[in-house]
């Protein structure tokens, strides 16, 4: 090939198109029935929005991997690498709109990282979130939606839940001072990636004691959270109870499949509440498909007068297509949206005419327009798999027929060509 | 505000992009009865694939609006500025593919030039082309489905139909130079900007003598294709001869909606036979909304080993937007996809069960979460516009009932919680 696509970027055929597109009205479906509306931000953006939601010294990875480049004026732009920022930048710049808001958008991003198996450069993200809302009820929403995506997509997950209330509160009860204690959950986060171990070096060269480590570690591996509770005493303050009421709501939204996980930690530093990471049961993918909290103090970092809280998740949409491709059959993937192909046979015009009555009606409809002969045709609609033949020749249409052919089966049937529509339905 | 977003970009609020989402519903649906299907290509490219379609001292124009950034590894990457070269570029990369092939993308483009009303740097296209297919069936069919869309949308158009071959003829019969006729044919589409007498000027800088501009001005006035016919006599070869069978099969489509125009040139380069663009009929806006043609020899120059014919039609989405919103009356347009809000009377855990029950159902259901008083939830709903509110009270489920509230009309009525989504549908 002379001309490649570039690298971590990829042309999707008809058939993951349509998978694609099946997942992406899936989506949206559901974000609508939970009254999200959609909303649309550019793909571009200024370099310093891109760059707003961190603190010096924050963010470096991601702003490393930033696609840049300039407009004609010579403005420093950025290629978007999440749906998130954006939307913080869309609400403190729309004071005006009625909260809470609850918006989706599904859409490109980009982050012009390095390349992995699964990794691109150029992705797709479907965000949800909820702003104007403190309470917990909207975290709760935000799960029962989640879970309904699942359901529908029929895609079995675990939900891990924690919260980063939680992780400052048992970070204190362990006397983590408060400028560590971010950074210390950024280690912890890291905890499946290094182990047990692997954190405890990192924590070390944080200065946190040997004994300090161990005590958090134990302390995250306490899956029960009334145990939990116990343990820290005291120090149990609003980390807990939130859970507490989280879980409480989670059973009148009838969500069953999730997990308290005191050990989650999140690697960004902008959540400041509930956390929770999405991964599938008994999959290959062993990475979370959907991930969010809450993230109460981003929207001010963009010239709000006021402090908007927001809590939201993001589906990734290319792993779940690796998800919906290793779930699904070969067989039971379609090659194209066609449901018929018509074959005229020297009768063109009877068979554009029926081509556009079938269209009128919805039918997806494709006709042979190059003169192939019907040999050549009928392998064509083969190997596109589409399931029905129409075979339009002048000695049926004398009796008011064409002949419909089932190209699963091979079964041929004469059918009165005013009941094309009827019988394909 | 202090976080602006890139000039030429903008953010779509809920309201636009529910009618954005219409739009691009119907093109869709539209382009798949027709048999089109969908594959996506990224919207970066490599600087050269961006440029492969063009000759030397081609392209200008547009290159010069190329919007290029750099790779990890410093490759030169360009945001592609049309649909069209990254398709002849995915059908050269896969000449595996049956045909004749017919695909749609709706996507994003970027170019990086001037702004003006209407115009702008990130856009919107909807394209549909068929290849592998050389006969003018082909091309009727693109007109066809046009015209679909068109009905759909309810917008009244005109198509402006035109053939290359045939203003090739024309200038062949003036004694236009071979070598001269395609710059002829660029300066020729620019009459309607700059009149007779610019398009005199311009030919007059490309050595056309003033009686060839006066010959070929009034040749491509003639708009009765028969006396056009007439009047070249042996020089009108095949471009007569293709439009006379196109407008015939147009007929067979059911497309009546078409203007032949022999003064249409399209500006583009790349064309080689049909051409049309697509006018809204007594409207306010004056540029096309839609526009297209044969493009036989591009995909040759993305590396295939042979030719592949290629028609098709691009749509300007943006265009179309500003068109449905002319059309409709503020009125008709949605602010919000929520069709119900359920406002909970001290009744929370109902009251999320309702809403579950109805989302269920496929209704688009929202909630006060957040604890507001009635009379704050009813003027929420409002500023929404949402079309019905749900109050559920202690007093009225003692009685198994809920309070439903037409916010246009203003009436209540209770109703039995079991007849909930009866009622609404």
């Amino acid at each position: 090939m002379k001309y490649i696509t570039p690298k971590g970027t990829r042309d999707l055929f008809p058939e993951e198109k349509i998978l694609k597109n099946y997942l992406v009205d899936t989506l949206k479906t559901v974000f609508e029935t939970y009254g999200f509306n959609p909303i649309e931000t550019p793909s571009l953006e200024m370099y310093k929005t891109c760059t707003a939601k961190f603190s010096a010294g924050e963010g470096t990875d991601v702003l490393d991997e930033l696609f840049t480049l300039k407009d004609r004026a010579e403005r420093i732009l950025g290629l978007r690498y999440e749906l998130t920022f954006p939307f913080a930048r869309f609400i403190a710049n729309n004071p005006q709109i009625p909260k809470p808001f609850k918006r989706y958008q599904i859409d490109r991003v980009w982050r012009n990282g390095p390349i992995k198996l699964g990794r691109y450069r150029e992705f797709w993200q479907a965000d949800a979130d909820i702003v104007g809302n403190e309470k917990i009820e909207a975290d709760a929403e935000i799960l029962a939606m989640t879970n309904k995506i699942f359901k529908e997509l029929d895609l079995e997950v675990v939900i891990k839940i924690n919260s980063r209330k939680l992780l400052d509160e048992i970070l204190k009860f362990c006397k983590v001072p408060k400028e560590s204690r971010n950074s210390v959950t950024i280690i912890i986060d890291k905890l499946d990636k290094i182990g047990k171990k692997g954190v405890k070096e990192e924590l070390k060269k944080r200065d946190i004691k040997e004994k300090t480590s161990e005590k958090i570690l134990n302390l995250i591996e306490i899956e029960d959270i009334k145990k939990l509770e116990k343990e820290l005493g005291k120090s149990a303050e609003n980390g807990i109870k939130e859970l507490k009421e989280l879980f409480r709501l989670l059973k009148n939204f009838n969500v069953k499949n999730y997990e308290f996980s005191p050990s989650l930690a999140r690697g960004l530093i902008y959540y400041t509440g509930t956390i929770f990471e999405v991964y599938l049961k008994g999959s290959k993918i062993k990475s979370s498909v959907a991930a969010g909290g809450r993230w109460d103090d981003m929207i001010a970092k963009f010239g709000g007068n006021e402090k908007v809280p927001a809590v939201g998740i993001s589906f990734g949409l290319d792993v779940l297509i690796d998800a919906l491709n290793l779930k699904l059959k070969k067989k039971e993937m379609k090659k194209s949206i066609v449901d018929i192909f018509i074959i005229p046979i020297n009768e063109l015009e009877k068979s554009i005419e029926i081509a556009e009555k079938l269209r009128e009606k919805g039918i997806k409809t494709d006709i042979d327009l190059s003169g192939k002969n019907i040999s050549k045709n009928l392998s064509y609609a083969d190997s596109f798999e589409i399931p029905y033949v129409l075979i339009v020749g002048s000695k049926d249409l004398k009796n008011e027929k064409v002949t419909l052919k089932n190209m699963k089966t091979g079964k041929e049937e004469k059918i009165p060509v005013k009941k094309i529509s009827k019988v394909l339905r």
